[in-house]
């Protein structure tokens, strides 16, 4: 039988991966990220390694009979002064500190040639974790109008031109202006700032408006960190009064789908897993 | 004598357009938009006119001898409920509220649509003041680095894809990677929200870091809002510990070259006109 490992980042993605693959038969093996990897991975087999011990990791997934890695959750760029390297990660470390200069995915892009560099196979939550994806059409109980489906268009059209140089995964528009892109602040950052706007230009308590949409950077291969929204999502977004989430259906993650389809029903948001027109597809 | 009517918007623009047109010999006359224009456009012949009284701003036009026409400064989406249209403005609306939802660069495009429907020839800032145009090259005593040249080529590249959507006009860029990206914030919020971002990513007091670009969207004919930098744009740049600024040489403006360059000088940022590679120039 195979065995999956799992490098886990923060937040509930890696955990609700190492859930999807185990139910579905797989043997998992979780190396927790030191500080950064939340403490409940350790309802799995796990160990905890801080970052840049590579050496402990490849070590680790062999003797648990990993043949298959994957990296997922949240890490922010490193402080590389801050990293204590093993022998194995100083190796590498030219190769990643190059990659760093180029973004975010170039960075984990570079973590993933190590992987396999050691003999395991790098696989995407797409194949580990299937149940994951977002399918496309309505989550929960409420569509998206026209207009919104427009809006939503627009929004994966920024996030389409910004992801080919690696910026970002989130844009926010609203009755066709596009209100706020993602960079380095995150997708969190970029939903609190829609506050910060004109009341004119944006949903008000009572009066939603405005779209969030999330989906893959078009240099994303899924090995690395695809687009999540969670329940936290669904609440953030309506605390800034967006009428809705659009997620790029086959490309984004939702982490208990059922769990944030219904946060998005009482919150009265819709939920969509957009499939962009065939020359955007991939 | 061909005279230049100016129509205009908050902040210093729209005068330094005025001067550098009064100083080149042209006749000036200033319709203020009321309660958006600077008082200081007094010292301008002039009259205030409330947006959306596009009848009265004709006719004043005409009865001041403008057979030009240029519209400049800060206007800010409005609020359609908030105007009072006259006859003239009211036949237009339709137009220029389709166009209000396809981004703030159609709405201008619609205006200046307006203006050449009654029969005065739309200008540019380019044309109607061209010492207001950035130069290429070094501005100030400081020049970038190579690296800090590669990061005003991304922040570049971004604000074309983002332009492209009639998203914004800025980006900023530290050690190639994309910190933010301006959209309906505007630039402001745009540089302020660096100071947000972990330490390690940015500049910080006494070691700036980072270059914040403003350039033209590719979808703008030069008949509508430029780039603007002032004064006002270093010391916010200074604030957030940014390492120089770039704008698009022959695209973007910049109000009291020699103060800003001097302000640049003082904050120990360089200050640089850009010019792309030729596939990415226009």
């Amino acid at each position: 039988m195979s065995g999956l490992g799992i490098i886990a980042g923060g937040g509930e993605l890696p955990i609700a991966i190492a859930e999807c693959a185990q139910d579905s038969g797989k043997r998992v093996f979780v190396v927790g990220l030191k500080g950064i990897a939340d403490p409940t991975i350790s309802r799995f087999a796990h160990v905890w390694v801080p970052l840049g011990q590579a050496g402990t990791m490849a070590r680790v997934f062999r003797q648990n009979g990993c043949n298959e890695v994957l990296l997922a959750g949240k890490v922010s760029r490193p402080k590389w002064s801050d990293i204590s390297f093993d022998a194995k990660a100083l190796t590498k470390l030219p190769k990643v500190m190059a990659a760093a200069t180029k973004g975010d995915d170039a960075l984990l892009r570079s973590f993933v040639d190590i992987i396999e560099g050691e003999g395991f196979r790098a696989v995407g939550v797409a194949e580990a974790a299937p149940g994951l994806l977002a399918p496309a059409g309505a989550l929960g109980k409420l569509n998206p109008s026209a207009a919104q489906m427009a809006d939503i268009e627009l929004a994966a059209k920024a996030v389409n031109a910004l992801g080919a140089l690696d910026i970002g995964q989130a844009a926010i528009v609203c009755d066709g202006l596009v209100l706020a892109v993602e960079a380095a602040e995150g997708t969190d950052g970029t939903i609190a700032r829609i506050a910060e706007l004109p009341e004119h230009l944006r949903g008000t308590a009572g009066k939603p408006r405005g779209v969030l949409y999330k989906g893959r950077k078009p240099i994303q291969d899924g090995k690395t960190d695809l687009p999540v929204i969670g329940s936290e999502t669904v609440r953030k977004a309506a605390s800034v009064s967006l009428a809705g989430i659009a997620v790029e259906a086959g490309g984004a993650l939702i982490v208990g789908r059922q769990k944030v389809a219904e946060a998005a029903d009482r919150a009265g948001l819709f939920l969509y897993g957009y499939s962009a027109p065939a020359p955007m597809s991939r």
